[in-house]
C-alpha cells in the first residue's frame, strides 16, 4: 500500500523563504502570519493528512460510494468519522471569510491543507473542497439574507456545498442547458431538471448540502446569457436556522468513475426543488465563475497533491528495489543487485518529478498569494496587478499542473515496472485519480483557449506584458551570480520563445482565429515552462544565498540549485519545440474534412 | 459502448501501395500474395475482429477471469467461443511455420491480424500472442522431438503457450531469479518456483497449455549466465499425442491489474513440475530472446491497435457532439451548437491520432517486411541488412509506438470531456488498457537502453549509419516533387537532429554511460520521430503520385498528404528540444544522494 507523508519542509521553505508570507503582515488577515504560525499549521495539517486521511485513500477507491434504494449515499467506510474530525479541527476555513466564522487566513495557507488534503486522499478533499466556491459564489453574489442562512454552516463545515453546471449534452457550452427555473409566489423559484457529474451531491458526512444550480428562467435568453443561479438546499432552513422539509431534489445514480472512487459522482434530479435566485436573473455565468475561478485553482492544487503522492512513493521503491547495476559498476557490490536509482532512466523519471512538483507547488503558493493581493493589496494599482497576473496564472495553474501532475503519476507507476501495473501496490490509483483534473472545472483545452483567447488580449496585452517585465527582471538580477547565471540565461531563451509565440498569435490571430486555438494548447504548455522555470529561478536565489551565508541545511539548498539547473537544462528546451509548433499555425489541421478521420477516411 | 471496424482501408494502402508486398514474391512464403489476397485476408481479418472480437471487449474489462478455488480459471463470457472460431479460421498461423501446420505467410499480414485482434479486443488477442513467442523459441532452439511434440498443435491454436520470466524479485534483472531445475535420471527436470505476471498462465480457452519457464540448473553460475529454459506442459504429452499427466503446477492467483483484465495474468506456481530443457544448459536467456525480440514488435502493435480503436471512438464522438460554436462563425448555423470537431484544440488531438496511428501501422508493418527479409532475403548481404535494421526498429516499434499509443488513447478520452472518465463510454478502458504495453517486455526504459547502450553501437554503428543512409536518400530523393519538398525538408532537420544526439553519444558516453543513460528515452522518441516521419514521406510519395496520375480515390490521397504535411510541421519540431535534452548529460540528473528525494529531500 503506497504511504503518504505531507511534503512540510518543502512547503515551509517555499512560504517562509521564497515567497516569505510574514513580509506581508500589513494585508487585513496577514498579521498574526508569522513564521511560528506557518510553521505549526503546515506540520498540524501535514501530520491529519498523513495519519487521518491517507490511509483512508486505498479504502475509497475500492469500496466507493453506495447509493440506497431511498437514494441516500454512504461514502467509503472510515469518511464520515474523518471529515468529523476534519470539520472539528477547522481545516475548511483557514482562508475563508471571518465575518461568517472563516479563519481569514492567507489563501496561501489554505492552498497548502488543499494540497495536503488531496495528497494523501483526493476524492475525500473533494468534499470540502466543493464548499469552497459555494461560499465564494454566495459571499461575492448572495443576499445578505442567503449569506446568514448559509454561509456561517458551509463555512464551519457544518453543511456541505456543491456546483451544478452540467447536463448530459451542456458541458462546456453551459448556453445549451435546459434546467428549468418557474418563480413562485413567494420569491421562491422552482427547480426541475437533472445534472450530471455532481460532486459531493449526496453522501452522508454532513446534514445538510447546499446545491448551487444552474437553470434558466421562463422567457430567458437563449444560450449563455439566458442562465441564472440559484440556491437549493437539501433540506430548507427554517428561520431560527434548523432544518426544514426535505427538499424535491434526489441523486438519481453515482457515476461510475476511472477514479476518484472515493468522492460521490452523481447524477442529481430537482423535481421542482425550491431554490432562491443567487444575484441577478440571467447573470448567473457571472456568478458561477467566481466559483469555477477558485475551483480551478483547486483543480490544480489536486493535480500537485497526487502527483507529490505519486512521487514520494517513486522514490521509496526506486531506493528499495534492486534489479541490475549501476552502468558505472556496481553501487553495491555486496549486495546482488543495485538499487534501481542508480540508473539514469529511473533518475530521469525521479529528477523530472522533484523538479515539477516542487516547481508547481511554489507556483501555486505564489498564485495563493495573488488572490489575496488582488483583493487587499493597499492600491487601486497593486490589485490591478495582482489581479492581471492571477487572471493569466489561473489556467497555468489548472491546465500546465494537471497534465504535469498525469504525467508524473504515470512516470512513477512505470519506476514500479510490473508492479506498477497491480493494483495492491496502488500506483495505478494514482495514474486513474490523477486523470479527471485535466477534465473537469473545464478541460485543459478550455484552459488554454481562456489563457490565449480572453487572457492575453485583455486590456491591450497588458497582463502577459507584465508578466514578461517580471521575468525579464528576475532574470536580469540574477546575472551577477555565478550559481544562478546559467539558469537564468536558460529561462530567458525560453520566455524568448514564448514572447515570440505571442507575437506570432498577434500577427496571425486576427486574420484567422483558428491560428490561435491551434496553437493555444502548445502556448499553455510554453507558458507553463516558462512559469515553472521562474520558480525555480527563485528558488534557486534563495539557495544560493543560504548557501552563501552558510545558513542552515546544506544538503537541501545544494538540492534546490541542482534541480534548478535540471529543469533549466532538461526541461526548458522544449519551450522552442512549442514555439515551431505554434508557429505551424492550423491550415494542415483544419484542412480535411470530417469525413477524413477514422476508418472512413 | 465505443465500437471499432478494423481499418482495412488504410492497412490495404499500406500493404499494396506503399509497402508494395506482392513485388517481393520471389521469396519463400511470398509467392501466392497477390493484391487479391492481401485484400481478401485483411477484410476477413477485419470483419473477424469487429463482429466477433470487438462486442467482447468491455465484457472483458467488466467482469475478467475468474479462478475457483481448485486453480482453474474462467475466461470472461463469450471468449471461449469467439477463441474456438478463432482458432477454427487459423487467424493465429498466418505467419507461422508451414512445416508445422502454419500458413507460412509473410509476417506483414501476420502484424496485420495481430494489430485487429488487438484494436478489437486486446485481452483476447494477448492468448494467441503469447503463443507466437512460444513457437518461435522452440523452432530455433527445441529439439526435434520437442518440436515434433508441441509445435503442430500450438501452431493450429489447439494449444496456448506462455512464457515464464518474472519472479517477484527479479524483473528486468532475470539474474536474479530462482526457480531451480533439478535433473531427473529420465532426462528430465524437476521445476520448482514461483513466477508472477504470466499472461495466459491458465484458462479455460485450450486443452493444454505449453508454458516455457526460465529455471536454474543446480550450480548454475549466478547472474544472468545460469539460466535456462524449460518447457514445461500443463498436461504431459504421451507418445501418440494424447494428453497424458496433470503436470505439478498450477495458477495460484490472478493478478488484479489497472486493465487488461479479460487477460488471465496469473502467478502460477510450479511444484517439481515436469520440464524439457530447451536448448542448451546456461543458455536459456539467448533462447528466450528470441521470443523476446517477437513479442516486443507484437507489443508494439498491441500498442497501435489500441490506439487506432480509441482513435475510431473519439472521431466520431467530434463528429456527433455538438458544444459551442467555430472560432471562425457557426459553423452549422441551423443546429444550437457545432460538433466540436470544428474547434481546432479537439482537431489537434484527432490530427495527432491520425498523423501517429498511420504513421506507426506503417512502421510496423515496414518491420513485418524485414522480420522475413532477415530471414529469407536472397543474399546474406540483405539478409543482414535488413537484420541491422530490425534490430535497430525493434525497441522504436516497441517503445515509441507504446508511448504514442498511451498518449493517443488519453487524448481521445480527452475529447469526451467528462464522458470520457465514465466507465460507461469505455474511453477509459483504452487508456488503462494501452498503459500496460508501456512496461511489459521491457519496459520502455529499458528499450530505449537496448537501442542505445547495445544497437547503436553494435558492429561500429553499422545499423544506425545505414539508417541514416536510408533516410537521406528518401529525402534527397523527394526534394524535386514540390508536394514533398517541404515534408523531406523538415524529416530531413529532425534527421540532423538525430545524427548530432548520436554523435554527442559517440563523444560522451566512453567517458561516462551515465550521459548514454540519461539521453536514452530521449534518444528513443527522436528516433521514433524519424522513423514516423519517413513513413509520411513514404506515404506521401505515393498520394502524390496516384494524385499526379488522376488515379483513384483523390480525398484518400489528399488527406495522406495534408497529414504528411501535419506531422512535418507540427510533429518534428519537438526533435531538436530532445536533442538539446540529450547534450544536457547526465551531471544534473546524477548529481543528488538518494536521501534527496521524496519528502526527506
Amino acid at each position: 500500500m503506497p504511504s503518504y507523508i505531507a511534503p512540510v519542509r518543502d512547503t515551509r521553505f517555499v512560504i517562509n523563504e521564497v515567497i516569505d508570507l510574514s513580509s506581508y503582515s500589513d494585508l487585513p488577515g496577514f498579521e498574526s502570519v508569522t513564521p511560528d504560525l506557518i510553521d505549526t499549521l503546515v506540520e498540524e495539517a501535514g501530520r491529519f493528512a498523513s495519519e487521518v486521511l491517507a490511509p483512508l485513500n486505498t479504502v475509497g477507491d475500492r469500496d466507493g460510494c453506495t447509493r440506497h434504494p431511498d437514494g441516500t449515499v454512504t461514502t467509503a467506510p472510515g469518511f464520515k468519522e474523518a471529515y468529523a474530525q476534519f470539520q472539528q479541527a477547522g481545516w475548511g476555513s483557514i482562508s475563508l471569510p471571518a465575518a461568517f466564522g472563516g479563519q481569514g487566513l492567507p489563501h496561501t495557507l489554505g492552498f497548502v491543507v488543499e494540497e495536503f488534503l488531496d495528497g494523501a486522499n483526493i476524492a475525500f478533499g473533494l468534499y470540502p473542497g466543493l464548499a469552497v466556491g459555494a461560499v465564494s459564489a454566495l459571499a461575492a453574489a448572495g443576499t445578505d439574507e442567503q449569506k446568514q442562512t448559509y454561509l456561517p454552516k458551509l463555512v464551519s463545515g457544518e453543511w456541505l456545498g456543491t456546483m451544478n453546471l452540467t447536463e448530459a449534452h451542456a458541458g462546456t457550452d453551459l448556453g445549451l442547458l435546459r434546467a428549468k427555473a418557474e418563480p413562485q409566489a413567494d420569491g421562491s423559484y422552482a427547480i426541475s431538471g437533472t445534472k450530471i457529474f455532481i460532486s459531493s451531491g449526496e453522501h452522508d458526512l454532513t446534514e445538510n448540502i447546499i446545491h448551487l444550480v444552474l437553470a434558466k428562467t421562463p422567457n430567458a435568453l437563449e444560450g449563455s446569457k439566458g442562465i441564472s443561479l440559484f440556491v437549493v438546499p437539501k433540506f430548507l432552513v427554517n428561520d431560527d436556522g434548523s432544518l426544514g422539509a426535505r427538499n424535491t431534489l434526489s441523486c438519481g445514480a453515482i457515476e461510475h468513475k476511472m477514479g476518484l472512487n472515493g468522492s460521490a459522482t452523481c447524477v442529481m434530479n430537482y423535481d421542482n426543488a425550491k431554490g432562491w435566485l443567487v444575484g441577478e436573473e440571467n447573470r448567473g455565468l457571472a456568478a458561477m465563475f467566481v466559483m469555477m475561478n477558485a475551483a480551478r485553482l483547486a483543480v490544480g492544487i489536486q493535480g500537485l497533491g497526487v502527483a507529490e503522492a505519486a512521487y514520494q512513493n517513486g522514490t521509496n521503491y526506486a531506493r528499495e528495489r534492486r534489479q541490475g547495476r549501476a552502468l558505472t559498476g556496481p553501487a553495491e557490490p555486496n549486495e546482488k543487485a543495485d538499487p534501481i536509482i542508480v540508473h539514469p532512466d529511473v533518475r530521469r523519471m525521479l529528477m523530472n518529478a522533484k523538479a515539477l512538483t516542487e516547481g508547481l507547488r511554489a507556483l501555486a503558493l505564489w498564485s495563493g498569494v495573488l488572490v489575496d493581493l488582488a483583493h487587499k493589496a493597499k492600491t487601486p494599482e497593486a490589485r490591478q496587478e495582482a489581479d492581471d497576473l492571477l487572471g493569466l496564472l489561473t489556467p497555468v495553474v489548472k491546465g500546465y499542473t494537471t497534465e504535469k501532475a498525469f504525467a508524473t503519476a504515470v512516470n512513477m507507476q512505470q519506476v514500479y515496472g510490473g508492479h506498477g501495473y497491480i493494483k495492491e501496490w496502488g500506483m495505478e490509483q494514482f495514474v486513474r485519480d490523477a486523470r479527471i483534473p485535466m477534465i473537469y472545472e473545464g478541460t485543459n483545452g478550455v484552459q488554454a483557449m481562456d489563457l490565449c483567447g480572453r487572457k492575453l488580449p485583455k486590456d491591450g496585452g497588458r497582463a502577459i506584458q507584465a508578466f514578461f517585465k517580471l521575468v525579464d527582471d528576475e532574470i536580469a538580477a540574477a546575472q551577477d551570480d555565478p550559481q544562478l547565471a546559467e539558469i537564468a540565461t536558460r529561462l530567458g531563451k525560453a520566455l524568448g520563445e514564448q514572447k515570440a509565440a505571442t507575437m506570432w498569435f498577434l500577427q496571425n490571430a486576427m486574420t484567422n482565429p483558428d491560428n490561435l486555438g491551434a496553437g493555444a494548447f502548445n502556448y499553455l504548455e510554453l507558458m507553463g515552462i516558462v512559469s515553472v522555470g521562474l520558480m525555480w529561478l527563485r528558488m534557486a536565489k534563495v539557495a544560493s544565498r543560504k548557501l552563501a551565508a552558510g545558513d542552515g541545511d546544506k544538503a537541501f539548498y545544494e538540492a534546490k540549485l541542482t534541480t534548478a539547473r535540471y529543469f533549466a537544462e532538461r526541461m526548458t528546451p522544449e519551450a522552442g519545440a512549442l514555439r515551431r509548433t505554434i508557429e505551424a499555425g492550423s491550415a494542415a489541421m483544419m484542412a480535411l474534412p470530417a469525413e477524413a478521420f477514422g476508418t472512413s477516411g
